[in-house]
């Protein structure tokens, strides 16, 4: 691209459009840099919305508030950032042979004309069908969506709520429904246990037992066969269940704005997103997409993926403000690193699930570990749950995903992002330099623990799942007796020798097939390899009781 | 190396030693595998003695006690671990053409036979010259430097304490005696700042004012003279002061033990620790070294260092297991990652830093940002500073470096280490992926927001360091009223025209030199850049007035 004064249209004024048209304006202050946006509110944190309904936010203003208190409207955008946001304005018509954008707003139409279109359009929440036009029934996307439930929960109208899915949005209103409001919640997801998208069912079964602890009811594994309201209030009938609730809200992920690009002639990818190469370059010529409308690629699977994440679309806006302004940039495959919070959970995950995989043929496998966040003597030291999906073939690593309540989850999969990222190996994994002291972290990494145990499986000393029924299994209890007393453990047949006594009370083992248990994973790693190597085969219970009490109710 | 039955004799059971000899057993468990310590007390957490000086942990014991509440004594290691640990026997003669070690112990001498020897001797304090043998001057290095000062705090006999030396442990032991026990702490340091080896002055000043925020005096930039024991107590000759205390520890790093690797006949690196290649062989063949001992690669410099890191140590240990046990490992370049709690202040840094850096004709430079570690609207978002060090020429990173009270720096550093250990780039790390939520992270990671800074410089968006002299400078403050009235700036001549003016009051602005000034350094980048689109050169205050306060006594 040459340097010539040009003019920039941009539909959209959320996180990737905004960021685009600020950015530009830097590099090329001479441009003509035009924003329309069809809601009167906009550049706002929408991530923030479930808080300030939770409390936890004081004020839906504050999303919308620099760092130093001003307004981001569109005054600010002209005044700061030199940059015009016509809102609220909607983009009606595009023609890209003539390069003008219809638009129409509260003083009428225009036609915008423009050398370079953006399309930034986002996401609108995913409707089920036949959902009945009703006032309590809700979906939870944008700032308008906040105030009605909000109000229902202050006036006491809304005692009972019904969350249709048990995704991010779906968790984090369950929380917020709860823990200020204390309002009965009932949370519902097809999928057999919560975060399905993020999480193996060995975590989504922590995260839903730790909703149950909160008061949360989960219904998992059944779709929801309908949502009806009448006088008496909404319902949503669900496996051989009928939920009834003052409200509903219906949280089952988001689908991308295309309309726009569709009118404009630019096809989209088999995610039904917008498709865009690196360069953020539709099929059109001169038209340019970015954030939540289209698809990006996913570096685990190679091929597209649609991950409406705002901190992609914040890069996204950057990188494609750079490649207009004449630079060398490019937005890459991505790893999908996400994080939500869950009452006290911290969950984060990055890569794909091992469920999201199972049907490639890979043939991946999982390792699961629990082990202390800091060094274990640290009187804050919490434990965290960490999984590994990776493919024993290539050793890659293809997924990390980890909880923790209270504990440093989201720094351990912000660093397996960035080797989730460039593709690697478990034993990359196992040699992670990271800042080691007491009160951060233990001296032998987290993330490298969990590869050992991955390492380890992949020589033949495995391990079953957190959630296996033992009920018809041999177990061994490799814990000491005060461990075994506090969380006792329930098998079909139950040998009790602690791991101090094992080399000297091996004639009292059977033969396989034998599940070897402790606290955490590690020692009962060891017995296997211990036995595997006197010929006796066995597994090990991975992550230990302290994973299982986390997942199972009844505990064990 | 093929599978034949050896003999291995591991001198030293800290964290290299003991993770060695208990993987080398696990992987071959038919081997000899013998560790001598001389010490009747090993296997503890060493990293954690300064915290039961402080009372954060209770119990010298509970650092040597395993999860499940087990002593890591010579027992635990013979029925847990299958490993023989001989302590207290001291090591005194080798004989490498033999093949054997020469030990000395409670039941008189021994003569070990070995096939591989690995020597784990650690390291210990450094000792300034010319001390005095006295019982009220210490050094804090292992177990047994614990109990007497601790015993001299509870019986009110130390009430004020000398620490020589701001490094880790200096740092930590000011903390322990003045947090607890209110001790009055002098903190000496020859360098111009705390930690001078992690951080360059620009944070190392912000470590000094929170330390005098907590009460103890640090007198930086002299070295001590002279230290003294007189019936009136000790004292340290510094600059043209003497300090009297009660006690005076010295913290002046440490030194690699090499007694036994000279008397094998393996050769020194340029640090004075025990050279080692790759594979963690010593000169002398079948003589292997690891932990505080060795020194490594910095994969910054490309040079031997010398990092004695207590989760280096653990790497290296199990990395030699491996290569004892005829596997394929390497342990490979560091970056030398460190974090460090200094009260609420949590410091960690990775790479170097450009004071370090400063003579090897790179001309390194920094970068500065202060940024909210959350979604700033999140309420327990707290501002982090971090520094960048860069080569300009080829945009490397070489080093990153933050400090928070109660802010998410470590994970930072976690992140920047993955990055700096191969060799990123500005460019690469705008491009981090982070798991993005509210409570955890902003939704443009503050790695990404540093990295555009120096993106920024590199373009001639040119920024001072944060702690430069306004007193004779023309500084434009381009804040709103209230930041400004909070926290007043001084500098020779002031503009105030905040940033949505500024685009229109344009003609109020002098001619460079000038400096532009907001509170984390945000808005005044982007001033600059407006401002050199137009032919006035500025150039901006790194981390804003925020950077300022927390650096400067007075502040601003």
């Amino acid at each position: 691209m040459e340097f010539q004064t040009k003019r920039i249209v941009i539909v959209g004024a959320s996180a990737a459009g905004l960021r685009c048209a600020c950015r530009l304006q830097r590099l090329q202050p001479d441009w003509s840099i035009t924003v329309v946006e069809a809601k009167e509110v906009f550049s706002y944190g929408a991530c923030g919305l479930p808080y300030v309904l939770s409390g936890d936010i004081d004020e839906l203003a504050a999303l919308r508030r620099t760092v130093y208190g001003v307004d981001r409207d569109a005054d600010y955008f002209a005044a700061v950032k030199g940059v015009e946001v016509l809102a609220p304005w909607r983009a009606t018509a595009v023609d890209t042979q003539a390069g003008t954008l219809h638009i129409e707003g509260p003083e009428g139409e225009r036609e915008l004309e423009w050398d370079e279109l953006v399309i930034a359009t986002g996401a609108s929440p995913r409707r089920l069908p036949d959902l009945p036009d009703d006032p309590r029934i809700h979906t939870f996307h944008v700032w308008d969506d906040v105030k009605p439930l909000k109000i229902g929960l202050m006036h006491g109208e809304i005692d009972h709520v019904a969350v249709v899915g048990a995704g991010l949005v779906g968790c984090e209103l369950a929380e917020a429904f709860r823990s200020l409001w204390g309002a009965e919640v009932t949370l519902i997801e097809a999928a057999p246990t919560p975060l399905p998208e993020i999480l193996d069912p060995e975590l989504g079964a922590v995260v839903r037992k730790h909703m149950e602890k909160n008061g949360v009811r989960v219904l998992t594994g059944s779709a929801v066969a309908e949502i009806s309201a009448d006088d008496e209030g909404v319902s949503v009938a669900v496996g051989s269940e009928r939920v009834r609730a003052d409200a509903v809200v219906a949280a089952v992920g988001v689908l991308p704005q295309v309309d726009l690009a569709t009118a404009a002639g630019a096809a989209l990818g088999p995610t039904r997103a917008i498709r865009v190469d690196e360069r953020l370059a539709t099929s059109v010529p001169h038209v340019w997409a970015a954030g939540d409308c289209v698809e990006v690629r996913h570096v685990v699977t190679g091929g597209p993926a649609y991950l409406p994440l705002g901190s992609l679309a914040n890069r996204q806006g950057r990188v494609l403000a750079n490649i207009l302004a004449g630079r060398d940039d490019a937005f890459g495959p991505v790893a999908g690193a996400t994080a939500v919070k869950v009452f006290d959970l911290n969950v984060a995950a990055v890569g794909c699930t091992a469920a999201r995989l199972a049907g490639d043929g890979l043939g991946v496998r999982s390792a699961w570990i629990s082990t202390e966040d800091r060094a274990h003597y640290w009187p804050e030291a919490q434990l965290i749950l960490l999984t590994m999906v990776y493919d024993p073939s290539t050793r890659r690593v293809l997924g990390v995903q980890g909880v923790g309540e209270e504990g440093e989850v989201a720094k351990r999969i912000d660093v397996a992002s960035q080797l989730v990222l460039r593709g690697a190996t478990i034993d990359e994994f196992t040699r992670i330099e990271h800042p080691y002291a007491p009160p951060y972290a233990p001296a032998i990494e987290p993330l490298a623990v969990l590869a050992f145990a991955a390492e380890n499986q992949t020589e033949g000393i495995d391990m079953m799942s957190p959630l296996t029924d033992l009920e018809t299994t041999m177990v061994l209890d490799v814990r000491v007796p005060e461990e075994r007393e506090e969380r006792p453990l329930n098998a079909g047949r139950l040998i009790e020798i602690e791991v101090s006594e094992v080399r000297d009370r091996a004639g009292e083992i059977p033969e396989g097939p034998l599940v070897v248990a402790c606290a955490h994973g590690t020692r009962s790693a060891e017995v296997v390899r211990w036995l595997a190597q006197r010929g006796t085969r066995a597994r090990y219970l991975g992550g230990g009781v302290s994973w299982r009490v986390r997942a199972l109710s009844p505990e064990g």
